[in-house]
């Protein structure tokens, strides 16, 4: 049975948290699998850190905590330095590369890490806001956690009134991207 | 050492999961607690339904699953239905009026159930939409879980830019409420 675990960090104002109930409803309500989403706070997020957390599995989640994720996306190079070590040995991490310089060896660096200019990708379409939507569609085309047409759906549900297409073209941004840096791998 | 579990609860557009994350945030971004905030979606999420789980400590929390909540917030008489039987025994109901008649024998409603119209002060301001504000007024009024003055601030950290008055009001009303409900009793 799929179990996929997957960690999105950064800091406050970077959108994280709307992020993870984004993804996990593309997974749960679009895509029909089950998930939790959670976010834990503790002397943390009154520094500014921002966590959270998704679980997306076809049957029951019985333990809905994160110990080592499938997935990572690392919005600042706080949220690298911390989290990068918890990933599973096959496991994936996104990095903005805007705001993250990837640390390790070459070999993981190249086994596990994918990077993309995330928030300068946001900043490019006028709306750094939007970063978290660039993140989330690099994620998706990377992992291929959840479908594309879901997460859309998600997201345009999500996001207020008015700002669909801006939030239309930042996915579709993170997706080229992701393509992208996919050629060069 | 204090664990409450606090479970949230009514349909989607009702703004169930916006409430947990102001909750969440007001406990420990504000008052210094530890919180961890979640959302399960299985197949009643696509059938309409939301639910939001919160959890409010001392001390680190291990296990962050509600089973029998504390405090419930019923916005919608499915919630309440499915959900008055999982309550703590010494626990307490907040249930929107304007939605949910509470079942149970007399002497239950007495000592479990809270009710406002919560929905029809947040119409009275004009936008139903700040229902789960008026909520959380309400719950806080009720119930003490976190302080007034934190839950404010948490409250206007997360709504949008040019809607603080509005929010702020309709957190006053959920306070007026639960006093005016109180008096009662």
């Amino acid at each position: 049975m799929r179990r996929t675990e997957v960690r999105l960090s950064g800091e406050g104002g970077q959108g994280i948290i709307l992020a993870g109930i984004i993804l996990a409803e593309a997974a749960a309500i679009y895509d029909g699998a089950n998930a939790v989403q959670s976010q834990s706070y503790g002397p943390e997020s009154r520094g500014g850190a921002s966590k959270a957390e998704v679980i997306i599995a076809d049957g029951e989640i019985d333990y809905p905590k994160v110990e080592r994720p499938d997935v990572l996306l690392a919005m600042n190079q706080e949220a690298y330095d911390k989290y990068a070590p918890s990933l599973k040995d096959d496991g994936i991490i996104v990095i903005d590369s805007t705001n993250v310089t990837a640390g390790g060896t070459p070999s993981f660096q190249a086994s596990h890490v994918r990077g993309g200019p995330i928030t300068g990708l946001a900043r490019d379409l006028g709306r750094e806001i939007v970063a978290n939507i660039v993140a989330l569609g690099f994620l998706c085309a990377v992992t291929g956690v959840v479908s594309r047409e879901s997460l859309e759906k998600a997201v345009l549900a999500r996001v207020p009134k008015g700002t669909e297409d801006l939030n239309r073209r930042a996915l579709a941004a993170g997706f080229s991207a992701a393509q992208a840096e996919a050629s060069r791998v």
